[in-house]
């Protein structure tokens, strides 16, 4: 079982880290094959990056013939390029994707989903919703539910930001105590605005729902002129909430109050809630983190060397 | 595929109820071909039982000769008994067990699981721990994990009566209100004492650090005597928190503060935190109820149809 890792980055690290100290008995034939990054493709399995070929991902799938392509490498919110095109490439070929990277599946999810099924190969991607703390995966061990909504706090950054101003911060105080802690990015603007979170619930209504829409069909809000005061006053939380069902999709910052499961999920913690005929539950763990989105992928390989199915499926 | 129900009482008919209702592909062969409660076997699969002959569950065993038992009788703690005998017995012939009674596995856990491995059968438990939420099937999508410690609120009656003093009742006016509602049995000292969080905490210890113990090796301490006064004069809750590590494994009343996640965990919710090597998440979900523990056994059938394994394995 032969791996191309797509994206060499801290995640791509941290899941080859995972590969080689976790010793665990289905990945006793698995191999890393090769490693593209936009410096080319490296066809050694070793920790420093040196290209052997400045080609493409694209071309190295022919060069590496991997049974498995695992996409670790940032979105592009733009077209989903050059990973979706990768993806459908490689799913054509029977070849397996698992990705971190939530922009092609937040855009062309029905495409990807459908060339997947349509060909008998896979796409399992955990690591693009909550990182490793089981939101997509979850729906595995949660047969035949018949969901009613889901509701969550899926970015780590706005996250943080709303928890150190409910602290006493201002806004612009808490982002750059965020950004020097590495919970948000040098640009957090797609974070900040909400469309990060949009991205993560399109991909949820679709898992949870069948919904197939993309991300262009979201509503969303961000926090960008946030006041939190009054809220505060009346001993409530802001939170940036990301809520689907089977009619509508949206994120929004709302006001939580103590009784809430939410109003205790801070700092750089994620949940979701997922409310069915069953039963209502709540998942709560990290959301971001280059260990924690390795995991998210690297426990997608275990599950997918199982012989699982394509998540919602 | 034929299923033997064993008890059918509320979750029994929860059980048949979800089976008939549930549109999934994977019960597309599956059928109850035999009912037994106390009062004998009934070879039907209709709502009123009228039993066909008046036998007992091992007897049943040879009449039926199911693929899968599904124990949803009551527990004996004392024994395990009956369905102690008929879990070994069932595995050694490579009939698989799906079990909401948590007697037999936190009694002789070793010996169930050891005779299922050695004989190629299963034994499936979600219903034992947490009821439909998923606390033992969650193990299944965390994999590789190296798990430091477990923590949770695994017994709703004592967390309802818990809460219902935070707010202001008496220990005996909450607990027969909890009796009143359903959430407390009319001998509710198994839960008060916290025996039924000790037998639950045993066998999450077994799934999620492979200890291989008994309820008897089990410290627990229950609210029988609660003084609660103190804590709320901190802010703080006290819980009945089940804990367990590598090396101990205990249930006792805890103070808790306000920044824990458990703090929040209230009524007859019930919680577990898994800390691991690469992260700490929390479910939560109800943790009782007739439809909750027939959709925790509901779920096992289906992960069992889909070739899943014994859970830690």
């Amino acid at each position: 079982m032969k791996l191309m890792l797509v994206g060499y980055g801290n995640v791509g690290k941290a899941f080859r880290k995972l590969l080689h100290e976790k010793k665990v008995k289905e990945l006793e034939n698995v191999k890393i094959a090769g490693i593209v990054t936009t410096r080319g493709l490296m066809l050694k399995d070793q920790e420093a990056f040196v290209p052997d070929k400045k080609i493409n991902a694209l071309e190295a799938l022919d060069e590496v013939q991997p049974d498995v392509v695992v996409d670790m490498a940032s979105a592009n919110y733009k077209t989903g390029e050059p990973s979706l095109s990768l993806y459908l490439t490689a799913l054509k070929r029977g070849i397996h994707v698992i990705t971190t990277n939530k922009a092609p599946l937040a855009l062309k999810y029905k495409e990807i989903i459908n060339t997947a099924i349509s060909h008998g190969s896979k796409i399992f991607f955990q690591a693009t919703v909550m990182s490793g703390t089981p939101s997509i995966n979850l729906y595995r061990i949660l047969p035949a539910m018949k969901v009613r909504k889901i509701r969550g706090i899926l970015n780590g950054t706005t996250n943080y930001i709303l928890t150190r101003m409910s602290q006493g911060l201002s806004f612009n105080e808490a982002l750059k105590e965020a950004q020097e802690l590495g919970y948000a990015e040098r640009d957090p603007t797609l974070d900040i605005n909400g469309f990060d979170a949009a991205g993560k619930i399109t991909i949820l209504s679709n898992v949870y729902f069948s919904r197939g829409i993309s991300i262009n069909e979201v509503k969303f809000e961000g926090i960008g002129n946030i006041e939190i005061g009054d809220a505060l006053k009346r001993g409530n939380k802001i939170k940036l909430i990301a809520y689907a069902d089977e009619n509508e999709t949206y994120v929004k910052p709302m006001e939580i109050t103590k009784e809430d499961f939410l109003y205790n999920v801070d700092g750089v913690n994620n949940a979701l809630e997922i409310e069915s005929d069953i039963q209502k539950i709540t998942i709560v763990g990290p959301g971001a983190g280059p260990l924690n989105a390795a995991y998210g992928a690297f426990s997608d390989l275990i599950l997918l060397l199982r012989g699982e199915n394509l998540p919602g499926l």
